[in-house]
């Protein structure tokens, strides 16, 4: 039975660690990663594909700040969907490539991808999520004068400031309609990149810009949950999600059940930074209704989807 | 009857020239464009919106040069990639909240847009698009290292140089499926923004960037072509299409044939530069069956859509 599947691409299917970040090493890593998902397609499921946009969105900050005496600097929503433009582009050339060459004949689109988000939402005081580069004394003088919010993240450092932005929730995917039109039709669309542009609802029901990122882990839920997805699947550069992590009892985790991830999250077993926001939109997924979550190596898609790989959450029952 | 409209809006919807280019002018123009757009939305048309990317795609390229140091500098085709999701989202934000406000239930959508385009196309040899700033002696030596064309355009000026690329024919449209089903269901679809993504078709069948730029007039008219449109309505700056244009017999046109419209552009009507592609591509959409091609004010789109203003463009019989 063909399912309807949200692919969650990690940073490392568009950029690795080692890159510089130029257009070819991009273009390289997601021809990769597109191969990975040419299985899933064949076999007929329902794709939308979904990804980070960190690295692409810091450039651009970089070039904003960098040129804004001959150039106005365009805010962090506008850099959001400009990366949605460039990396959906490149993946949607990738994919469509991988597909030509495989004999299967799916249209592959690119969606810019909007959330509603809420003016009383708690992290419009937080401000919790930084972006772009790390910067002096001198350069958060000038940021400061841009009205930005800057934090120290790492004292002592040379260069501990950062500017730290609100992250806050994903409430109403508004092309949601036209998304899952497409998906039933047939097409294969990526969408919700960078987490989605958030836009304020106001009173009145019309949409404001903000300066605010949307964790990309619970956009890809969200997303999952908007088109009515059987599986959220994040595809990532760890094989499976662990319990007691560096210590001489960790141990990897095949299939969870909701009241054990939940169990194991309240313990602290997962990293906020890292696998925390995964396995929570994970659970928040199965929370929804949806059939299974799965956090598997990037590698491994296929195997992962058969249930051969990676950790699997499930409803109790 | 509802119709199959495909709006071109011209670069003064979205900056005018007394502009610095900030987004909050790109945002207070786009509001007013989108203003002119409700009432044709009103009657139930199906609509398809196109857009230009000039100056956006300028400060783009300046924030690539100015930046390479720091950052790996994108090239042409990612870039315009980057606009077609800056400058959608801002169309998609300015007309949702036009269309709340004025109590419409319409879903709006932004596509990221390709075009294939073949190798064997002309203009590839001629580079006969400028694109980016005008620059001087020791700038050209810097793009001449990366390899890029570079034409002098304005002899004797301080800055004579521009960079040229190929401005080859859009053939396929890759979206096209995707587009039809969304406009046929009653989303308002923004596509093929800045021409269009060009890229290069294989003779396996499989796609390449390319450094190049479409021509948005006859993107937009290949853009209607693919969603098999009635109208092609190019909204501009001027009232309608003149001919002997600035001079004592100058003429506005109101309706006009296709032979008559060959003719006047065979007599050398329109310039090269600015009304002669407009024209062009209205009698290309004339050609392959569309019932009307309209140049008109951006003012008065619904009162030419009415046939009360504007340029009409309509078969011989």
């Amino acid at each position: 039975m063909p399912k309807t599947i949200v692919v969650a691409l990690g940073g490392n299917a568009i950029l690795q660690e080692s890159d510089v970040g130029t257009v070819q090493e991009q273009f390289q890593n997601i021809e990769r990663a597109c191969e990975h998902l040419i299985p899933i397609i064949r076999d007929g499921h329902r794709l939308i594909i979904t990804h980070g946009n960190g690295p692409q969105v810091g450039n651009l900050l970089i070039q904003q700040e960098a040129s804004q005496s001959i150039v106005p600097a365009l805010p962090l929503d506008a850099c959001v969907a400009m990366t949605q433009g460039q990396i959906g582009s490149m993946i949607q050339q990738a994919l469509t490539n991988c597909l030509v060459s495989a004999g299967i004949q799916r249209e592959v689109v690119t969606m810019v991808t909007h959330f509603s988000v809420d003016s009383t939402d708690p992290d419009f005081q937080e401000f919790s999520k930084p972006v772009g580069p790390f910067f002096d004394a001198e350069t958060k003088a000038q940021h400061l004068a841009n009205g930005h919010i800057v934090k120290e993240i790492r004292p002592g450092n040379d260069k501990p400031y950062r500017r730290t932005v609100p992250s806050p929730l994903p409430l109403r995917l508004l092309e949601r309609n036209a998304l899952k039109l497409l998906t039933e039709s047939g097409s294969i669309v990526i969408a919700a990149g960078g987490g989605g542009i958030p836009l304020l609802r106001l009173d009145d029901d019309t949409f404001r810009t903000i300066e605010a990122v949307i964790d990309k882990d619970r956009a890809g839920e969200k997303l999952a949950e908007s088109v009515i997805a059987d599986i959220y699947m994040i595809l990532t550069d760890v094989s499976a999600v662990s319990i007691n992590y560096g210590t001489d009892k960790q141990e990897e985790l095949s299939v969870v059940t909701a009241s054990e991830g939940k169990r194991h999250f309240e313990n602290g077993q997962f990293a906020s930074g890292s696998m925390g926001p995964k396995v929570m939109s994970c659970l928040e997924f199965i929370e929804f209704g949806g059939d299974e979550a799965i956090i598997a190596g990037l590698e491994s898609a296929a195997d992962a989807l058969a249930g051969l790989s990676g950790t699997h959450f499930v409803s109790d029952k």
